[in-house]
């Protein structure tokens, strides 16, 4: 039976899991490939702390030359995140005529046009389905399944600490700060977790779905981001009231001239089918001219998930070892000569629902003031809750609007914002149905 | 542009579906391809009927041979249905060097060994993503994203139309015969509904994916195949009152020396997954040793949905047709040397919760000998509900028991049935959970 090479670059929790699965599973997957996977060399600065599997004597290695420049190795698998030395690493791998698998979102979708030229340059496929949703197959599909398909519009919930966070807000009563400690001690949240919360890693992702679905390079810092980590039980309480639930949401639309790429948290109804995906769980809905919805749904993290799909990449990849073949898919989905270069749409152009809440003065007329100035702005009310009532003092007073421009209600806040009717700055929560 | 040339057995729903994609989406298709797909060559008894879609003169023929043995044609997508002649065109496709898409799964479910056989032995790649689940990209998962996974069980709802009915009599308290006829004229089911109600279509589905989770052959006249004809609105009250719905399901399970593979109506839980499936929906929820569950959701069937998943295939074979090679993947998922021939396992051995329906006389004592029989076969019960009261007659006692096997129930059953404090055979619905 033949034998692929494989070199590990990280042997973190990923990294684990790959070695794990490579051992465990290693009949399954050469009945599947009908050749055997062997794991070559782990580099990693620390081949001291045990992970809990087996390596051979002699794998483990603090150089990483000895996997990048190995000619024994045909694939190399980078596992150590960040964009710096990971870019240095899988660039230098590449040059070395390596194919390469990988998790880092990160180093994609922010240095994604120098790295996935090298991959097209060298003609190599560049396995990264892990890198969104974990083993969801996503990536697969997006580059073969639907490949027929014009895709309009993908939303998704690719974030599974933010997503475990909110469902315990929701489902528990927890408050953010609470439910992140607990997150963290359960080890679904990292120590540092801004990428998480603030909504990053979900917009790393989001940009690269938004390549792969519409075959456009994406401008990471043209993206509009914002995390949960201003999220109160006040306003999951409020979205409860509407019928709704929060959800991280990462969005990517087609709109002809420009990519709508935007990550937020997002009011849902809550017979809406993302709102149904809770804890740890992702899942990403993809909307398109053929097929209507699809949806896939599965763990969006976690050692062995996550290394499920960078295995995947690696039986798919020796699979073009074993024939002598170049990469069959674009790497990229859409074929060089065909990939587009456009902008993101401005936030303020976008279209969708608000939930807007006001801390307003109780008294007469109110209603009358905030409503006129919204409609000054051609934004129109679906529905208005007042909670409580206390004359002269602050009351919450909360508006959901109909479709209305991102930059309208802007406009109409900052007016509302001189006003003298209410009293602190209103909380404004985009609504997808 | 290099230009693949595509033949096209059978211009029915689908057949047309492929037609209009072929021409709409031809810049989408060619910029992800890098090539243009051609469609040759259009087979069909009947040339006459306007479809709705344009067609070139000359590529209409009645001439199934213009495509079977036309040296232009790279690649042929049977449409017709059914095992015969579906069958001996496919196989002479084969034969002649052409490489095969179909949506058959009657043809593919019963005649496996000798299709995908032939497919092995002229290491062509045969594509039917779109005989299961329509636009879900389950097929392609199975072989590809879940390659390193040792798949344990699959359970899936992957009949649009007897899923319609079942949500028609659940959520508007329509009959069976009502539901069924709303669907024919929505165009949901089909003249002669046997295939879908009677779960023939649902079993010829769960032969495949068992033959791509586990790499085994299945002889599908040893699945067990119940249709929903039987269920009545009683059931789906009775469901409702225990907090379950009635779903027609696809069961997969993995048992080591045997598979067990069955298609009956199951009671699920209301916060089950599935049970959020609606409609034409389907979705295949898979369980395995690395993700734990994963589920994809999409349109089951429909003209465009299911030709999009028959044009994702010949993409993906037309990339082969351009490399020059032969079938990357095996064609069942698994190296054809490593696959198996399990046996099903027989209905009377598996276990599962169920869902009794008495018809039992109202008098003292009916429940402790009811009870005291099925503890004599080892089945213990979870709850019991009787409904009404009306002493010396007949009213309904609904039980559900823990995980019990199936002989043990049909052996308890058979005895009950021989005593005078049940005057009705019993209702017996399988439940998952």
């Amino acid at each position: 039976m033949k034998i692929i090479k494989v070199g590990l670059i990280g042997f973190g929790i990923v990294g684990s899991g790959v070695v794990k699965i490579l051992s465990d599973n290693s009949d399954v997957i050469s009945q599947r490939l009908g050749a055997k996977i062997e794991l070559v060399k782990i580099a990693d600065l620390d081949i001291e702390t045990d992970r809990g599997v087996k390596v051979e004597p002699g794998v483990l290695t603090k150089d990483v030359d000895e996997v990048l420049t190995n000619p024994e190795i045909d694939i190399v698998i980078e596992l150590i995140g960040g964009t710096e030395p990971a870019k240095t690493f899988m660039m230098k791998a590449m040059e070395n005529g390596k194919r390469v698998v990988t998790a880092n979102k990160a180093l994609l979708a922010k240095h994604g046009d120098e790295v996935f030229s090298l991959a097209e340059e060298k003609g190599f496929a560049l396995g990264f389905e892990a890198a969104v949703g974990g083993c969801i197959p996503i990536i697969r599909s997006l580059k073969e399944s639907f490949a027929a398909t014009q895709i309009k519009s993908i939303v998704g919930i690719v974030n599974g600490t933010a997503n475990y966070i909110l469902s315990q807000m929701t489902e528990n009563g927890r408050e953010f700060g609470v439910a992140l400690k607990e997150a963290q001690e359960l080890g679904f949240a990292e120590a540092d977790p801004t990428f998480d919360v603030e909504g990053i890693d979900t917009a790393h992702k989001a940009a690269l779905l938004t390549r792969l679905a519409y075959g456009t390079s994406v401008n990471f810092d043209e993206i509009y981001i914002q995390g949960i980590s201003d999220i109160t039980l006040k306003d999951i309480d409020c979205a409860r009231e509407f019928g709704y639930k929060i959800k991280l949401l990462a969005i990517s639309k087609m709109n002809g001239d420009s990519v709508e790429v935007r990550v937020h948290p997002a009011m849902i109804p809550e017979d809406h089918s993302l709102a149904q995906i809770n804890g740890v769980f992702n899942a990403v809905q993809i909307y398109d001219d053929l097929m209507e919805k699809s949806a896939l749904i599965g763990h969006g993290a976690g050692s062995l998930p996550t290394a499920s799909a960078v295995i995947g990449d690696v039986i798919e990849i020796a699979r073009d070892v074993l024939l002598g073949v170049s990469s069959r898919v674009p790497v990229q989905a859409f074929d060089p000569k065909s990939f587009k270069n456009l902008p993101v749409t401005d936030i303020r152009q976008i279209e969708t629902e608000y939930f807007l809440r006001f801390n307003a003065l109780d008294k007469p007329g109110v209603l009358s003031v905030i409503s006129g100035i919204l409609g000054d702005h051609s934004i129109s009310i679906k529905s208005v809750i007042q909670q409580g009532r206390d004359e002269g003092k602050g009351v919450p007073l909360i508006l959901m609007t109909h479709q209305a421009r991102e930059e309208n209600i802007q406009d109409a806040l900052a007016k509302l914002n001189h006003t003298d009717v209410i009293s602190e700055k209103p909380i404004v929560i985009r609504c997808e149905s």
